[in-house]
């Protein structure tokens, strides 16, 4: 059976501060940079969502990327589009979002809602000229 | 003398809120839904700055884009790059930052560090699918 | 009161054939090249939707681009989007459907649910690396 | 010897329709939705060629990327593009032309005309939102 | 008749020094900077042509975008891509080749090689961050 | 401890020949085509660098970006910007400058200046169309 690794990209807008709260102001500051702005700076979100596997020979799909998307929107966009992460989202109340981060808890939860015979990869571009790969290494 | 228009883009990240506070919150929830989120969101901000004038003989420029991207870096950029547009930047203390009145505020602010022989445009673009144009008109 | 441009990106994909059934199969040929082909090839079109007008001081909108996205999901959207232009869409009952001729279409069919105060224009990119602009003219 | 990767995209476009004749009508509006219009819709087919190799010393290269894409134009450019996938092309009589089974078809043909000491991966966009990769396994 | 606008990118690549042999070494240094690199440095140019005129209805096109691509080949691209501006191209032995007067030069050749019913305006990228535009006047 | 990818992209333009010495021009001309011209030709490059490493728990960052674009710049960029590669940079004195090689230079460059836990991968754009990859093999 030939194997194929499908992508569907989605998008979201989000606030978010990249702040430690155990460690001092300064420290912060100092390691964060402008990132650090109490008053929150923000992004538009792209996110790749890869799923490696076997292509189906009825129809042609390794999955449906209609209901990859749907998917993708009930699990994450719902919770974190048009969303201030560090306030909004339950996700980030102990963890820092930072991109490696938020990658990594799409990936969790995307994982989940996943048939495991299908390999799943995710690509979160923060900036045209920045993104995170994470494969759940 | 051959005239010609020339175009820089540059960039920053920051948080919003559109949200207007001479009415009621359910006006705004209405009016602007998501957008409205109390605890902000967030985008790329691409802002192309277009400068129309004559080709001058001796350097064959409009306008040198180095200049003009060091103008727009100390009179844009040093104030809304990683900022919350809302809580940190004295022009929208009364002004709604919807990216209408975000361009209308850059192009003021450019208008006024150019000289009068050159013409200023400006594409303001909120995410990769919407933008505002604004000429001062 | 302040003046701008608004502009939201749409997307359609649509299958189609450059055909004049008043001339002969050669002429068509000679004239349209690969574009003639009687199966149809196809395109990811990318519709962007550009409205002028006054910033409404109220709302600091022109327009809200989400009601702009629901006019164009009715009233092209459903009509165009995986669809054959010749064959599915009665606007190409007796028009070429050539960009210019789709974006001919499009634009009066958006400006007659626009109010009068706004001014519409219409880019269509068929490729990549080409579009049309129409604005009424 | 060191060994790298080189890339060079194509472009077709063309139109399709997303069915399997084995199965009722019914099923496959219910599995493909409005990928099944029985009158074909289309895209702009973007394809990633990539192979991978030693450098060679004598030309720094890995392989004359004019080359592979002359190879692609006389193997799968000229017989996929303007075309329709399911209609026009031989590789679709049995085979349903989802993305998936366009880079399997496309990365065989490519396969046999590549020297056996160069790796080959296929990365195929449907629209500018989703992609297939494909690499022979 | 209605009229639209229609463009079709091309490309070329080309090495350049913006120098002008007039003033010192010294007023090209602190006048251009690292553009004035006595041994060149390099572009991948974008060069957008637009012609607007008339729908023609007999073809629903305001021209044909490969007759356009076709002219730009011959006109502009066999003489600029993959040359060195300064060195190889004759419209530059007194003229500074800054992307301002390379689209003058492209819209002189390109204006005499169209029916003067049809307007002509470029867009020439020389990074993906700017551009300048050039219509005649 | 979680692993992820971060990827930056940096920018440089130069101008390169590429040519043997070691061969007569005739072999030359034929291998390299219009790549060969002896005045030179140019580029954009588009530089992505990608680091893999665990997620600090303090930072949440693999590595800093910012840092990472700060190595690039003295490193990479404030040697081949605005620079002939083949003339301007030692790195290309024995030689040729294609882009497996230009990877390949800067990969062992970066390699230097990061720590071993990091793994490094590079992708170079030569022109929108083409890229390398190379990771050290």
């Amino acid at each position: 059976m030939p194997r194929a690794s499908v992508t569907r990209k989605v998008h979201f807008n989000a606030a978010h501060r990249v702040h430690n709260p155990r460690f001092s102001d300064e420290w912060n500051r100092d390691t964060f940079g402008e990132c650090n702005n109490p008053n929150y700076h923000g992004h538009n979100y792209e996110l790749e969502l890869t799923v490696e596997g076997d292509i189906d020979p009825d129809t042609g799909y390794v999955l449906d990327l209609n209901r990859l998307k749907q998917i993708a929107e009930e699990r994450i966009l719902r919770r974190l589009d048009h969303k201030n992460l560090n306030l909004d989202v339950e996700w980030f109340k102990d963890l820092i979002p930072t991109s490696e981060n938020v990658a990594l808890v799409c990936w969790r939860e995307l994982r989940a809602a996943l048939p495991e015979t299908l390999t799943l990869r995710l690509r979160l571009w923060e900036t045209p000229r920045n993104y995170v790969d994470y494969q759940g290494a």
